[in-house]
C-alpha cells in the first residue's frame, strides 16, 4: 500500500475521477472507468481510495451452490472479507450480471469494521438501504436481492479480474466519487494524481471566472495569453 | 386472501426481500424476483404486500388503440383499477418496456383509495413525482411519461404472467421493499415467511456482533460452537 | 424564438410531460420522448422549456481527438456552448453512448451564465454532483466521467439530430420535467400545449374527485353525463 | 379460415413480407413485423401464410415444470401440436427469450404431420438441424437446446399475444418469406394481398427497367408522365 | 481424459446437445448451455467432443497489450495453443464481447494440427472464412476482425471460468453439435451420455411413428400402455 | 477517388479486413471496424473496396414520412442512389437501429446499374434474398422488412458519420470482406494497405508451415533466427 502516500491520498480527494479519466486519457488508457456502476444509494459519501483487492466470480453450478458452501472458510467470498487488507478497496468481478447479489449488509459491515476502504461490483448488492447507511463507500450497478449463490460462485481472490468492462490488477489504485469509480494503474498514480490535483486547481479558477461571466475561449483551454499569469496570481492569492 | 395471516403478515415485515429469496432458493426456486424494478421515486417507504391480482399488456396494434378506448368500461386497463381487491397488490406485465406508460398518477391514486396495497409493472409509470408522493408503494423500471396506449394494449385480467421474468400466478403473494420486489407461491409463503423471520432475527443477532468487531468465521453461518448458545441467550435477553 | 409566447410557456410550465406526450399521440406522433434520460442527480427542480440548439457528435476517431483540439475555438462542442442562444436548450445526440462524457461542469455552468434554459443529451455528463447543483435544468442518461473525446466527436452545430430516438429539428420546442424530456415540434406547440394545459386542469379536477372516493368510471373519462357540467362548476369555483 | 381466399393467399405468394409491410404502414400500422425472427436454418423453401393459432408461454416456476408435466395431455404446449388447425400457423409467444427452446424436431414433425402451415416463436427451437429439413416452413430466433421446462410455461392456447413485439391475435394472417414474418390483422388481409400483388407486378416492371439501366427518378415512384403508360403497355404485354 | 471411454463418446455421437441438456436438466443443472454461440460458418461438420481446456481474458489495458507480447512463449493466448492437450476442446472465456477477436486461422490451424477437438469462444473469431474451411470444429458468437489485444488479454490458463454464462471447469466434457455447445460435468458424462443415448433411440422411434402418422399424446411420453412394448419390438427389430 | 491507386487495391484484395484491423490497430486506431454487420444472404462474393460516400439517417417524425416524400428528388436516400459516384461504397448511418430498412432490392439494383463498389448499413435491408443475389457487396446487420420511412429519415448527404460505432469520412475507404467491414482513413490506406499485403504474405508462409506441422513459437511471430531468411527463401521461391 505504500503507492499511496500521504501526499497522493490527499491530491485524489482534491480531484475528481473525470479528471484522473483526463490524466490517464492522455497517456493512451481509455478503459480505466468501470461502467456502468454507481453509489449504493445514490451519492453523498467521501471519496473511496484504495489498492484493489479482487474477488473473481464465476457462472454458479447449481450442485456446487447449496447454501452450505458457506461454511467452509475456504470459501472465496467469505476469505475475501475476513483476508482484504485494511485500507484497500474489495473489486468484485461478477461478470456485469446483477441477477443475483455479490455480498450484503453484514459482509459489507465486516469489511467496514475491518477498516477496508470501499467495496465496488459491476453486479449488485442485497440490502441495499442498510449499506448505503455505512459509512464505507460501496459501488454497484442496483440492487440484487437474491443470494449470490443463484448465479455467482466466488473463485479466485486477488488474481486480475474485468469490472465493468475495466481491467484490474491486485494493487491497482481504486478512486471513486459521485460520478463513479475508475482504476488508477499503481505505476501511474503518483503521476496522475499530481496532475489531476494540479488541473483541479486551475479549473476552480476556471469555474470561478466563469460563474463572475467569463466565457470559455481563450480561458478554457487557456489559449488567451492572459490566462495562465491571472492564473498564477489567483492561486498564490487563495494559498494553492 | 386468507393465506396472509397477521402472523405471516408481522413476519414478512420483520423479514426483507433478501432474506425471502434465499428460503425460496432453499426450496428450489432461484427466480422468484422482479428484475429491474426499483421504489416510484426511490426507497424510505413502508414494505408493499398483498396477493397478487395481474394486468397482462400485449403490444398495442395503433387501430385498436385510440384515446376512446378508455370510455369502454370493461377496458382491461382500466377495470384492473376498479376491480383489484383491497389489500391486493396489481402486478402488471409490461414485457418488460418502459417505452410507454403501464399507468399514471391518476389510477394509482385511485388504486390507493380502493386500499389496493401496492402496485408493480417492468415497464414504467407516467407522473413519477405524483407517484412517489402516494402512501401505496409503487414499484417501475423508470418514468414513463407517453401513454401506455402507444406500446401496450391491456388485454387480460387475473391470468398468469410473467413480471420482470418472473413467473407471477394470481393469489401469490408479492413482497416489496427498497431492494426490490419478490414472488412468493401462495403455498409457501407460510414457511417462507416464518422462516425469514427466524434468519432475520439471527442475522440481527450477527450484525450486533459484527458492529462490535466479531469476524464472520464460526458466526455466519454458525460454524462454532459457541455461536447458537450465543445467540439463544442474545435472543432470550431481548425478547425475539 | 417566438414560436413559444409568455402564454404557451405558462401553459406548459401547469402542464406536463405526460400530458404533452398525449396530444402528440392524438396527432399521430408516437416517438417524441427523449427515451432513457433522467434529471442529472435526481428530481426536484423547475422545467426545462425552450426551443432546441443541436449538437452532433459521431464516434471519435483516435487521432482527430487529442486534448489539443479544445484549442481550436471552432470545435463544435465548445462552439455550441458560446452561441447556444439564450432561452434555448442545448440538445446532444450521443448516440445513446453514456461510456464517455457529453459535456462536464464547468461548460454547463458557462451554459447557465449565458441564459441557456437547459441541457439534455442521450448520453451522461462527467461532474454530475456539480451540475445537479446548477439552477438550469439537465438531463442525461447516467454519470459519464471520461471526457468525450475517449468516444465522442463533435461535428455539427444546429442540425436535425436523433436524441434518444426521438427526432429533434432545430427550433423544436424542447420541455422537460420530472418524468423526462419530451420533444414538441415548433408548428405544434401552440395548440399542443393549450390541449395540454386544458387538460391538466381537468386532471386536477378528476384527482380531487378521486381523493375524495370517487371511482373513475364515467368521470376519467368523463362518459358519466353529471361529470362534465360538475367540471365547469368546480372550475369556475376555482377561478381555473 | 375463410378469410385466406385462394385468390388472397395467391395474391400474398406474389408478394413479399416487405411489400406487405408497406401496405400496413399505409394504414397507420407499423409493428406488425416480428422483429428478430429468420428462417431455421436460413432461408430458401416455400412462404409461409395461415391464421394464427397461439400459444402463450410464462415464465417458468421450476416446482411447476418437472419432466413429468408433459405426461398431462392438457399441457398446452402438448395441447397445441395436436390441436392447432391445419393451413394454420402456430405462433408462440416466447417473450423474445431463446435461453431455452420453445419447441423441438419431433413436436414440430407432428405439426407437419398435421398439415399446419408453419410455425414462428421470438425465443429458439432445439434440433434446428431436423426442423430446416422439414417441408414445413418454421421461424425463430436462433437454436435453442435447452429443454422449454427450463424457462419457459406453456400457459395459454389461442389468447392475444406478442410475438418479436407485434401483436398477435388469433386468426390473423401470419405470412412469412426469406425476410422474415409479419402479421396482418384479419379484416386488412383482403386489401393488402390485393395492394400488394399489384405493387409487386409494378415493381417488377421497375426492377426491369432499372436492370436495363434506367434511373428511378420518376420511374419509382412513377413521377413522369410516362411511367405509368409505359408500365400499363409492359403489363399488357406479359399478361400480368 | 480417461472419463471419455469409447462408450461414452459413441454415445455422444449418436446423440445431441438438447438431449443431453434435458439429462442435466433431470439433474438440476439449468445454466450449463453456452448460451449465444454457433458453429463458425454455419452447421454441418462433425460433433465436437472433448474436455475443456481453458483460457481466460480479462479487459485489455493498452500499455500491456501492443503487439510484441506475442514474442513472449508465455503469453497465455500462445500458451494455450501449444499446451492444449491433444483431444481437448479449448475454452475460452471472452466476457461475450465479440468486438475483438477470441483468435484467427493461423492459431485454429495450428489447434487442428496438433489434435485438438475443437475450439468455443464467447466472443469471435477473425478469419473466419478460413476457420469454417477446417476439420476441426469452432464455434463463436460472430465474426470479430479486430485483433484480440484490442479488447481482451489472456491472462489465465486452464483455471474454471464462464463462457456464454456456463460455468467450466477444466476436464469439464464440451459436447458441441448444430444447435450449439453444452459443458457436461466431467462426473456426470457417463451417466448422462447413456441417458442421452438411451433417449435418442426411443425419439428415434417416436419419431419415425409421428412421421407415419401418429399423434404425440400417449406416444411421447409414452403414457399408453403400448408404447413401450412396442418400443422394445421396434428396437429388437432395428438392433438398437 | 486517386487515394484508390491500382495497386493499393491490389494489395488490399490480397489482404483481409483482420489484417488491416492490425495496421490500424499499429497505429493507434482501435474503433475502425463496422461492428454487427454481416455479408447479406452469407458470404462468398468478392471484396467491397471504395471510398466512402455517406447517407445519414434520423430518427422518423411520423407526420415527415408519408410516402409521398419518394416522389421528391431531392430526397436524401433517393438522391444518395443517384448520386452516389461510381466505385463509391454507400455508407448509411443507420443508428444501429434493423427494426426498419435501410434500403431495398430496387435501390441496391439502381446502384450496381451505376458502378458503384458497394452498401454498408448498421441497420438492415429489405429484399434481403434479391440483395444476396446482386453481383455489387452488400453488408448490414439483418433482414429488415418494414420500409424505411418506419423509422429512419434520410436527413444529410455525405457527412461524416458513425456506422457501427465506426467513424467514417466521406473518402475514407471502405473494405469488407466475409469477416466485416473496416473503415481505412484516407490518409493511411496506402501505407496500411502495403503493410497489410506485406503481413499477408509472410502469413501465408505460417500457414503453410502450421499445415505442415510446425509449431508457432518462434515462427509467429518470427522471433527465432531461422525463421525469417526461410520466409525469404519460401517468397523468392514462389514468387511473390
Amino acid at each position: 500500500m505504500s503507492v499511496l502516500t500521504p501526499l497522493i491520498r490527499q491530491q485524489l480527494e482534491s480531484a475528481s475521477v473525470a479528471t484522473i479519466t483526463t490524466t490517464l486519457y492522455k497517456r493512451g488508457l481509455r478503459n480505466q472507468l468501470v461502467q456502468g456502476v454507481q453509489p449504493v444509494g445514490g451519492g453523498g459519501r467521501r471519496r473511496m481510495i484504495g489498492p484493489a483487492f479482487t474477488l473473481r466470480y464465476m457462472p454458479a453450478r447449481e450442485d456446487l451452490n447449496g447454501l452450505e458452501v458457506f461454511r467452509d472458510r475456504e470459501h472465496p467470498q467469505r476469505k475475501a472479507v475476513e483476508t482484504c487488507p485494511a485500507g484497500h478497496v474489495l473489486v468484485m468481478d461478477s461478470r456485469k450480471d446483477a441477477r443475483a447479489a455479490s455480498a450484503g449488509g453484514i459482509l459489507l459491515t465486516r469489511l467496514q469494521q475491518r477498516g477496508v476502504a470501499g467495496v465496488v461490483t459491476d453486479g449488485g448488492f442485497r440490502d441495499a438501504a442498510e449499506i448505503a447507511g455505512l459509512d464505507m463507500p460501496a459501488y454497484h450497478q442496483r440492487p440484487a436481492p437474491p443470494t449470490n449463490l443463484t448465479l455467482h460462485q466466488a473463485i479466485d481472490l486477488n488474481v486480475p479480474v474485468g469490472c465493468g468492462d475495466a481491467p484490474v490488477f491486485p494493487g491497482d489504485i481504486v478512486f471513486g466519487d459521485e460520478d463513479g469509480v475508475v482504476i488508477i494503474p499503481a505505476h501511474l498514480v503518483a503521476e496522475c494524481a499530481h496532475e489531476a490535483a494540479e488541473m483541479t486547481v486551475f479549473e476552480d479558477f476556471v469555474l470561478e471566472r466563469v460563474q463572475a461571466g467569463q466565457g470559455i475561449f481563450g480561458l478554457y483551454p487557456p489559449t488567451d495569453d492572459a490566462t495562465l499569469p491571472a492564473f498564477e496570481q489567483w492561486r498564490k492569492a487563495c494559498g494553492r
